[in-house]
């Protein structure tokens, strides 16, 4: 099971590397590349149609402003897309967000918040867990851990505060 | 493979139904259900709770306003959850828009553009085609005769006006 | 008389205690704690539905993003709740604002100003005020003093600067 | 127990007249006025602070654009005061909501969505059911029918849609 | 001839003391007060109804996020209002400026920028001097420097950089 | 006494002659143009450079979009420029808005709501009032009468409904 | 001298054909085509990357919701690409307007007002006449014309409204 | 070959420079100006309607707030206009991009992202190259440069992180 991260600039990576590290926690091999969907549109377009057939399952992009890399990528693969709007210089994300999740009819992105790069990876791997049960209960234990943690920390709190 | 549809309120058939037309169209089987995250907060817990066992293998949510329904769902089951944002009668959309793919850290939703059901029902075949050969196949299929559509309505326009 | 303060995770906290020090100057006993919708929805529905044995009387839900936490306890008690919207890293707290004021048709959330833990519990203690008079009378007197305390600001201004 | 609704122009009546019908359906008397906090200050400002002292227990307020009504009245009054923004010809209430929910500390407006008439009534009631037990009975019914519709159609929905 | 500089809060004074300097510049004189819509009611409608016979003849009225403390005087008072919405800890001053300038028909506050107190005192001015022809020629003195002082950056600028 | 009342496009008519309706209800006289500050920029710098010497003592300027009319003529006359951001076919009247109001230092429009032409032509009124005492009389008389019409339709409503 | 006028989809044409008309009124030969980012980014890699080769000197490129159209094509052409944003059916052409006008550092599009198909074809002019003086010519007669109307209009209008 | 830079005040050079150092960089020289459309209106009128004599051939304006600067130059010339929308410190940059975009028919200016100096230079770039061949060669490497430069860090990335 492999997952491809792209990402629009180097910069984004402070955000995106998140991602990298929960797909791995959960055994999932991943792929990281740089690639531009305005600065180098040949790669984007190649890595996209290629995408499938070097055995990536599900891809994660992400970029900001005007943000069009995961749409050029949904564009030339039949593989699923998420999309992670990320918060730029101006404008605190809107228009990365816009740009993402208002894909017109035909190719979906499927955008997560605003610099969610942790929820983008869990959102991948719930879309491989389609076909891996072993990540089907990797997720539920994710969950449940998770709902152990906050009723720890609230009870902690109610203890202690 | 089998996919439910879930819309907050009756009213939000007139858009939604694009969502199962598509997902028809893939052979794909669906189960189409009203359920609110606020009036019938118990029937949603439950719905998602059970999804898993039932069947269910992708989950499309769509509701407007403060639209909980996918995270709620999501809340409560491993399953993809892919959301569609409703317009209303204020705002635009961007109330649901929000309410929808913000979601914090450890509970994705899968966000496509408001009022978006054909794209989430085409994020839902992408998600299964990773499980179900013949439905990448049929998104192959289903992309190329898009391109063709529009590069026969260019040539047309091109010679007619 | 009680009030339940409920934050969807600790890191509201630091705004969040400014509503339990207004209700505690009132003399209003507060139940504080940490649920998440998201991460914890069955300790959230389970709050809430038994919020009005446990003798609450009004609840505050304070969280952010796609901030479903007001609204997922007001689908389960028929008691008021008053929502906060958190100001989070991105977009200003306009997406939390509208995830908990835009509540459908049904199950309505008293929502307070962006990060204004203290006006929630000020709206608390109102409302409590219809059972306690002694409540009533201490929100006139609060109301009273903080009229002195601009005047006097005035004053002092007016003369010194 | 009693409930006052003021609007802040009579065109606002075809949207504010539904709150009065569900006050009426829980048996809530209510006094409903035409009352701007620009053209009739004094009047505002006059029946705000008498409005405990003639019985009312809870105030809902509803006006659109720089919708001072709610926080003009809130400023004068101990009773909790629930804020309609109502949609007007430009903007699609946004400039209403903020203007209705960002109070400033001290002065808290209890703040519904955008045109939400019935659900500043069903928040009064919730209010005005700390007082009347006979009310919380009738919000548990009025949720628990709630609840059974939406199921009803549901369930009629996937019968024969 | 004689202005008011009116804020709702002391901590809008760093910015709203640039006002009273423009002002003071022009040779006109000044009463600034703390003045809050919310929290001294009386005081502000007080302010408002004697603020002709005081004396004063155009009041300069700066708030922030619910901003209604400028329509709230000009409801009041039948002298030209200015408003200057401030801008505050959340959503970057759209709601202090949607609350001062989309004032309803009737009652109308002649708003400037956001933070825009030098700007609000030089429209007191160009008020000020329909009746005072003094000012309008201290006004167009003002244009003028404005105009040779960028016109001398722009040169030395050329020249230097 | 005279005001001029300039607009972009010959199709803000319809909108702006509210403005002219209520100034000759004053008995203001009134100088109305189409000048555009994009397509007759110098019959825009002449109108406003002549402004003074031709009598005009107030001005207010309507436009819509990237709405420059106002700020470009406040930049040519020391009088004061009202000016009325017109809503247009998209964006509800935010752009004009905001290109009307954020006037960056020196250059104070004083701005009205979007399509808000009675107030322009209000605040026109209460500016000439500093200068024509029978303006005054006639400002408190119409405020007097706004008062009583809405109290009248206040008890009307009451009786009646 | 030619231009290309590409749109996302066949119903951009009502609004994008207005561009073509003030091309052909200024002899500008026209191509135009409907392209998609989305639906045929090969096609669109293509026209962009031959358009240079092919004659063409300038292009116009009309999209809505998550534009990528524009961008995509100035990723791989070095001519100059004008963006126009197209109002669709949710949040007013404000996604548009971020997707085409927020081009990250690199690649620039060249934005005009949302459905400003005209003042694209205007652009294309100003663009092109720095290589065909005729043009400059047109465009100075045009811009005398234009102003000649608004005059026109002005004094028709000031005779007789 | 010529280009204008022209800001509204000394405080955008910061950000403005980078467009110098890009047109620099192509061997386009460039006259930098510091004239605004509203203090020095004249200036702007001025050198606007000599440009062209001036011999320059593309005009790049920078302005923020209600940023009319680009719309005043292109008013008066028939140059192409390119904007710079500045953010400021209120409204993120909002208010400049909609003042400097949506310029109403007739007078288009081409705008950039928000504070995109760099692609302002790269557009002004791309439209001489109409006219000057060598320009169309220095941005095919230019483009090609910026193409390898992600490439060779998309390799370093991968080989080393």
């Amino acid at each position: 099971m492999k997952a491809a991260i792209i990402m629009g600039s180097k910069s984004d990576y402070a955000v995106v590397q998140k991602a990298g590290e929960v797909l791995e926690g959960f055994g999932v091999e991943t792929e990281t590349r740089i690639i531009s969907a305005h600065r180098t549109p040949k790669a984007a377009a190649e890595f996209a149609e290629k995408a499938e057939e070097n055995g990536i399952e599900v891809i994660i992009a992400a970029a900001g402003k005007a943000a069009h890399l995961a749409g050029v990528l949904a564009a030339s693969t039949p593989l699923p897309v998420i999309g992670i709007p990320m918060k730029s210089s101006t404008l605190d994300g809107l228009d990365s967000l816009l740009s993402v999740v208002q894909m017109p009819k035909g190719i979906p992105v499927a955008t997560v918040a605003i610099d969610g790069a942790e929820n983008a990876a869990l959102l991948a791997v719930q879309i491989l867990s389609l076909k891996y049960p072993a990540l089907r209960a990797a997720m539920k234990e994710y969950k449940a851990n998770m709902e152990k943690e906050v009723i720890a920390i609230d009870e902690e709190f109610r203890n202690g505060k």
